[in-house]
């Protein structure tokens, strides 16, 4: 990536999680009962509002890539760029009223993700990723240092997932086996782990049943925060990869992570 | 409680609030390393912090009541007035980075807690409840209106529960059948979860293994929201329960719930 292209794509990001993050907070904690399956509970709305408000800006500023978010699909021309975007991933965190769930905006190129942004609108947290370069953090109240920290062994590392409920039952037993050669599993958190993992709080996540628009904007923040992120075999995430994701703040972790997955 | 006692208490559960806000933020994201068997780990050192200062002021404002702390046990004059202390109720979320733990303050009177106090430290959120009152919420940024929401029946409730590791063997099939009956389950949350239910944000909240200080202090907040908390059997929790904890948003639920769980 050129440095011209690289700082339109950074400006555009900053922007995407700018008015995502004015569209989605007005409806954070706003109904007494969240439907999720009906098209105007306040997370469909907030979702599809801000993917629309960040698909416009983009089609604007960068109008020859191409654009997948989770609530419209594909959109835009064919392109070795792709954009990808998850307005609310942690709809569970953003029904129940928790703070901890965030907007996800990547771009991809050729297939793999360049580019990765990880915004949190209530606690006004934000990680810029970019492949080959130190990961920052912004952060106007909340502490934080972006670096990963030393864990040479699973059994001094703190595990985190989401919930037990994303493991399919392939799934399950290979991540029980893994928490019983960690020292401790923490829930909750969808993709504000992979942030916290970033500066160093937790060690290891894994997780499955993932979607590109679920990894895409972590992998440049947890690469370029020191850490590793693959699939549950140790291999690169790719548009093709199974759903798995396994992050590792310290490096030399990660294959002793996978042999207890297997 | 007199109008003078009750507002002495309340008086000195704020400042207690005050003071252990101001202890543990300090120690927030601070270590690459939180070792929970060391006694210098952050989260050790600002527990024992939090609750000596906590301490310091009971024994000055109302020197004849006795004190419980996680941290040091039981001290002061034997008297039907006891406070009970959880300075950091949610190891894991503080290990780990996670804004969502909380500080715990609760007066029972008899054995009842008749004052209970949530406060976040990070995201600046303070639950105050009192028995027969309704609970107040305050907070400077994050939106919410204290009351908990109708929920009729098992089958729309958002289930929370801190972690699947909190269930003894006997525990964990009744609470897989309590999900099975319920809409969706969230993980994470500690004491959180129970000032979100005063907050209209979930409907039900099922854990066990929980001492006097993880509970105390939600009893009068959920309350006084017009929420219900017991133990699995629908019965009041008192310093005797077994340590399951059931909160109920809409009182009308809780012989549902009690029934899925036996």
């Amino acid at each position: 990536m050129s440095e011209t292209v690289l700082q339109t794509a950074i400006d555009a990001a900053t922007a995407c999680a700018d008015i995502a993050r004015q569209t989605v907070l007005p409806h954070f904690r706003t109904s007494l009962r969240a439907d999720a399956k009906s098209d105007d509970s306040p997370v469909t709305i907030a979702d599809r509002q801000a993917e629309q408000a960040m698909r416009a800006i983009l089609e604007e500023r960068l109008p020859e890539h191409a654009i997948l978010g989770e609530e419209n699909g594909m959109s835009g021309a064919s392109s070795d760029w792709l954009w990808v975007l998850d307005p609310i991933d942690g709809t569970r965190a953003f029904l129940t009223g928790r703070p901890t769930f965030g907007t996800l905006i990547a771009l991809f190129h050729k297939g793999r993700p360049v580019l990765g942004l990880i915004d949190q609108p209530v606690t006004g947290e934000r990680w810029l990723g970019v492949s080959g370069r130190p990961t920052r953090f912004v952060s106007d109240r909340l502490p934080g240092t972006v670096g990963t920290r030393p864990c040479p062994q699973a059994a001094e590392a703190e595990l985190s997932c989401t919930a037990p409920e994303i493991m399919t039952a392939a799934h399950a037993p290979r991540f029980a086996n893994l928490q019983k050669h960690t020292r401790r599993t923490s829930w909750g958190g969808d993709c504000y782990a992979y942030g916290l993992l970033a500066l160093g709080q937790i060690d290891v996540i894994a997780e499955c049943t993932m979607k590109p628009w679920d990894w895409g904007a972590l992998v440049p923040v947890v690469e370029g925060a020191g850490g590793r992120i693959t699939d549950w075999q140790g291999q690169p995430l790719t548009l093709e990869s199974d759903g798995t994701v396994l992050a590792c703040g310290d490096a030399t972790l990660l294959p002793e992570i996978v042999r207890h997955l297997s």
